[in-house]
């Protein structure tokens, strides 16, 4: 019994061939950042191709980077990647490509989640969690040991929760309407660090390459101790923590498995950093562990290849 | 067909007699204030027989106001109940009371939700919401039409969902650590009040009855066009919309049903203020109406019933 499954980034796609449960083979490309659908289910199918040359799997699992319309595979909207501003049928298309074989399309960080709680670090776990910090926040849903999908396939939209007043946010940050993701992506700390204006951020701005502020940079400047990496990272760490107290209180979760590259690459601290202010502002002290993501950088295929597990 | 549904509540105690989905009799009587949990048991005891003397029920279900330990019918605590600070069994204690029919325990507010969303106004729809704004705030959850009570019972604990970074808060506000109940609550907005000082407080405190400042005195408040309740009201609405926006983001939400003393005392103004901010703050454009709760007062009691629907 073999499954392929693709995690389709806007950097770069990777896919797994599973066989019985263990990823036998890996292999990824560059997503192009230019050119049309097209060319980005061309990348998908050889990358597919890569792991698989004699299409030996009976079925083959999307992770996409936007929400999917749920049951129908198809892929409205994905802003990372290129030309992608109008619905593309992902799964009839991709079935196309690969000799009529099934493909089931899910959300990327869904997918993610999904791997965490069957293989990972939740694992026995019904009610969890998985937040992932990287670029932006995104999270994905396990309730009663079922993937939470919504009747628009948009749940786990974490990223856009409200951690403060739109208006005190604006008032006391300047930037952003009070989400977590004001706060705590990747790309919002860079605007944040522009914002802070010279001679502050000069520190921070030259640990920057091609012109960005990459997680290694944060790490980096943490480890500088640098006073407004230190700031906006605390201010990141407050900002999950709040969000994540807020689901753990509204569903009655159990366990948050955090993930991303800005979250791994920060590391204990951080983890810790969020853990204990989760625990602090719990709800009648009824809180939940959070513990880092187990999977890495395959979780998101894996997970895509959970999806057709069924199918095959 | 026939159950008995009670609504359990710290003021008082109110029993429907529900024959094939039609409420036939209703019965309240005020709960103990003082006194054990077995005198609670007893008012529930004598509501049932009010409902109906001859016993002819076959099950009965009680919304309690707490949360239950799910699947044993057991309240482990009830602020609002006297002497209830130790796991009392009220399923199996009740059932003894009652000739041995089987009794089902639910918290009220997800039997409320439960009931609004088979009988009331999210009938059709389902992924909702049900909020009750009232002394606190609490809410329920309909997921994939099926109430979700938690691995804990813990689920819907909107009241506490953080809708500031504390420390903002307490900065600009003064009170609370930012959550819901901080702002939105009928016991907060009395503090509040409290807190703003003479003599812009006194409008507001002249409007007490029984020490109290109960919902009706903030909808005359309101009418009187008072500074300080406007201000309130205003961030009370806000807070809720944050809330409901944040919830709606996370899980996908369909509907959110608004009800409670303090909402339907307000009426429409107030519903129409929150269901545009949530409109505004919606993520992606993609929002949920937040329409008045449909049952009123009884709502809880046929929520109740309804838990017990399958066993008649």
């Amino acid at each position: 019994m073999r499954t392929i499954g693709i995690d389709l980034g806007g950097t770069k796609t990777l896919a797994v061939l599973v066989e019985d449960g263990v990823v036998v083979e890996k292999a990824k490309r560059p997503t192009p950042r230019v050119g049309s659908p097209d060319d980005v289910l061309t990348t998908m199918a050889k990358v597919a191709a890569s792991v698989d040359p004699d299409a030996t799997a009976t079925a083959i699992g999307i992770g996409a980077p936007g929400p999917v319309v749920p049951g129908t595979g198809v892929l409205p909207a994905a802003p990372n990647l290129p030309g992608w501003d109008h619905d593309v049928p992902v799964a009839d298309l991709m079935s196309e490509r690969l000799g009529g074989r099934p493909v089931v399309v899910g959300n990327d960080v869904n997918v993610g989640t999904l791997a965490e709680h069957r293989l990972g670090a939740g694992k026995g776990v019904d009610d969890l969690l998985g937040v992932f910090a990287g670029t932006g926040v995104g999270a994905g849903l396990i309730l009663d040991g079922q993937l939470r999908e919504g009747p628009r396939g948009l749940a786990g939209e974490i990223g856009h929760i409200f951690v403060a007043f739109r208006d005190l946010a604006q008032q006391v940050e300047g930037l952003g309407r009070g989400e977590l993701e004001d706060y705590a992506g990747r790309k919002a700390l860079e605007r944040r660090v522009i914002a802070a204006g010279a001679p502050d951020n000069e520190a921070m701005l030259a640990l920057r390459s091609d012109g960005r502020l990459k997680s290694k940079a944060w790490a980096t400047a943490i480890e500088m101790n640098d006073p407004l990496a230190r700031r906006l990272v605390d201010q990141a760490a407050s900002a999950l923590a709040t969000a994540m107290a807020s689901v753990i209180t509204i569903l009655d979760i159990e366990l948050v498995v955090l993930g991303g590259g800005f979250a791994e690459r920060l590391g204990e601290p951080f983890r810790l950093r969020v853990e204990a202010e989760v625990a602090e502002r719990a709800f009648a002290g009824i809180s939940a562990p959070v513990v880092p993501a187990r999977l890495g950088d395959a979780g998101g295929a894996i997970g895509a290849a959970l999806l057709v597990e069924g199918l095959a």
